[in-house]
């Protein structure tokens, strides 16, 4: 109404369209995204340089509605709680685009601003350099594929057998079915996770305090 | 060579070719997978009644090729350490395939069977009914989530400014860039979770012991 046909393009709503179309369908294509934008794939071309600065725009995009990035002030486990919880639901918004994302290298500086602060919150709370990458990979792992399953429906073991399947039933009898599934899971794990990171540091300062004796 | 150009279908075959499409495109339509298997639409309708069964036999091969059945008599960190192994293997075989399969409601006889041996693993440990579900849940999200990482390229934060990013320079130069990365990462993040299950394990038997006194 009133807008008009073509609009103009700029990096963002490449980035917007880009993540929309992956997200739908899975994929990227330059000539699908040209289509979904209403340009020739020409037009595209005076904007980004090829697909992975389209990659790097979904991302933008994705990073920049999110605001993912950690608070420097609290203990490290909330911080760390709550930047996963954030990272968790901007990609639940575009289940779709997460294995496109999950597996493109991080070749911009924002998200290096990003994993900058990760990377320090975990060192103040005297992580060992050689744990903080991987620390922080198995937690984006974890929200990676928390994302999935906070889209995926709350019923997810139907018609399980009570003969065949007595402890499962049991299980999932005792569990409410409700949108609230993959939250819980989500928390459980979350919790999990950080407990194990802590009982990592807690062993590392009981060896550095051996060591001292 | 020598081979029929339309082999017959069976349910095996059609679960196997629904796989790789999915893979390769991230989604799943019909009219493409009767076309990757050379037969019309109609023919696919005789051995299976839709797109659910077809998901089903897309687990199905993914399932009984990686024989995903936990192991009952050791010690339950190695059972459930080793089943999320051979889980993620498979599904890193599929990546794309990962979000389709990530959201599809599990209604399969087999896959309940893999979910009671998970279950009765996480009972026998000692864990209460409410926790078994979203500890599986966990487990399996961070499963998913490493086996998109695990076909990441090794090198996924590349160009990292040593000025403007200090501490992160300082973690990567730490860490190999090698075929390893993910690799280390999901042992070490299956080791956090895992510790945070036992965590969790202990403190119930502390209450318990609490309560009985």
């Amino acid at each position: 109404m009133g807008r008009p046909r073509t609009p103009l393009l700029d990096r963002r709503r490449i980035g917007a369209a880009a993540l929309k179309l992956a997200d739908e369908q899975g994929t990227l294509s330059i000539p699908a995204l040209a289509r979904s934008l209403g340009v020739a794939p020409s037009a595209l071309y005076h904007h980004v340089s090829g697909r992975d600065e389209i990659i790097a725009l979904m991302r933008e995009e994705l990073t920049l509605t999110a605001g993912l990035r950690p608070a420097r002030s609290r203990p490290w486990e909330q911080a760390l709680a709550d930047w996963a919880r954030s990272y968790r639901d901007a990609f639940a918004a575009h289940p779709g685009a997460v294995p496109l994302l999950a597996v493109a290298p991080l070749a911009e500086p924002f998200m290096h601003a990003m994993y900058e602060h990760v990377a320090g919150l975990l060192l103040d709370a005297g992580f060992v350099e050689t744990h903080v990458r991987p620390a922080i990979t198995a937690l984006e792992s974890f929200i990676l594929g928390s994302a999935l399953d906070l889209v995926a429906p709350s019923v997810m073991l139907p018609g399980v057998d009570r003969e065949t399947a007595p402890r499962l039933s049991a299980v999932l009898e005792r569990v409410p079915v409700d949108h609230d599934r993959a939250e819980r899971a989500f928390e459980f794990g979350l919790n999990a996770l950080l407990t194990g990171f802590r009982a990592l540091l807690d062993d590392q300062s009981a060896d550095g305090a051996r060591g001292a004796e």
